[in-house]
């Protein structure tokens, strides 16, 4: 390459149950200046589905924009996925948490019949039509399974949700803690993370080979 | 030891301009479970200061509570600070971020005079008053100079604070990316994380070495 690889992150708010999981984002955004690459964060500029009371998991009376949320975990240096240029970028990557199933698309309410939200599933097209490696964690490969034909992704061990991105027409690898699934005809990178009932440093342990397994991509 | 090591880890809120820094706060919790210790999270049960847009930096027109803000980081495992019991814990670390200095104590507006929340104030004595290891990263250190008279801190190599510190009784250490200042009579450990423009690996390496130098205090 030469130059340092430039990641795209597209964070889905700030908060497991309601936007992008925060340990999952920030490892990835820690795992990514860890190997030595650039990272630039994105959002779409919508409102989230709903807010959540993270202690009690009630909905608050409040409404937030995904966008605004998002850019607590990337310190104000984000912008917004309607402005997404394949060009500017070699390797895009999606955390996980419940916002990637509520905002990024409908996985949440929907499961294999999910829509994506338009933006995202315009970068990650334009990514995968430009074969450049793209990486998703936790729920996240349900977003990459419901718009890219054949793939072959992890989401740990849940029954169901394998059973759902067989649905949509991908493969489901059976991973545990810390664990990748690679998928390299198709240039796609996942692991579990929280989907399973992870300490920290094993979310760490995630993020850190998926991201060396996506830049060993570029070689 | 024999058992493992309980650390609290105190969170200022969700985002660096109003709360706690999330990248801080995350590799807090990831050093602990990457040295086999377990956390408890814990925020003051109050209104935040402010709630800022961390695209603009402006002030927004809602109220949000510290510790509801502060569960999304901990994923919903946290407990208001007034339920602080320090015979429970062996460590106490408190991460950065403007809400270190706006919501835990008055800092940001009132410098070397600031005032300190009342149950932080308690629970950062109870545990000095045990000889129990505290940490502190980034702009945080100031609430341990606050409390504790005559103690070694670093907050970077920023003139201004340094100066405040000493100032309200401490002395400051300068030091740079991923070091730590240690305070072996005090069993105070702290580091500068985003008092530097960081790149989030050093704050890995930071809260890695704050994490290990207080572990080995119990020893």
């Amino acid at each position: 390459m030469g130059k340092t690889p430039s990641i795209a992150v597209i964070l889905a708010g700030c908060g497991n149950k309601d936007g992008a999981e925060i340990h999952e984002s920030t490892l990835t955004l820690w795992a990514i200046h860890r190997h030595g690459a650039n990272y630039q964060c994105y959002a779409p500029d919508r409102k989230q589905h709903h807010v959540l009371n993270h202690i009690t998991g009630e909905e608050m009376a409040e409404e937030r924009n995904v966008l605004i949320e998002a850019a607590r975990i990337a310190r104000g240096n984000i912008r917004s996925l309607a402005r997404f240029d394949e060009k500017e970028h070699d390797i895009l990557i999606i955390p996980g948490g419940f916002g990637a199933a509520k905002n990024l698309c409908t996985y949440a309410f929907d499961g294999p019949d999910c829509t994506v939200d338009e933006t995202v599933a315009r970068a990650v097209k334009a990514m995968y039509q430009a074969k450049k490696p793209i990486g998703a964690l936790c729920i996240a490969p349900v977003i990459l399974a419901r718009l890219i034909p054949d793939i072959v992704v992890t989401t740990g061990q849940d029954p169901q949700t394998a059973g759902n991105i067989q649905q949509m027409g991908g493969r489901h690898q059976q991973t545990t803690h810390g664990e990748i699934a690679v998928d390299t005809a198709n240039r796609i990178v996942t692991t579990p993370c929280y989907m399973l009932d992870a300490r920290v440093d094993q979310i760490g342990e995630g993020a850190d080979r998926l991201v060396d397994a996506l830049l060993k991509m570029l070689k």
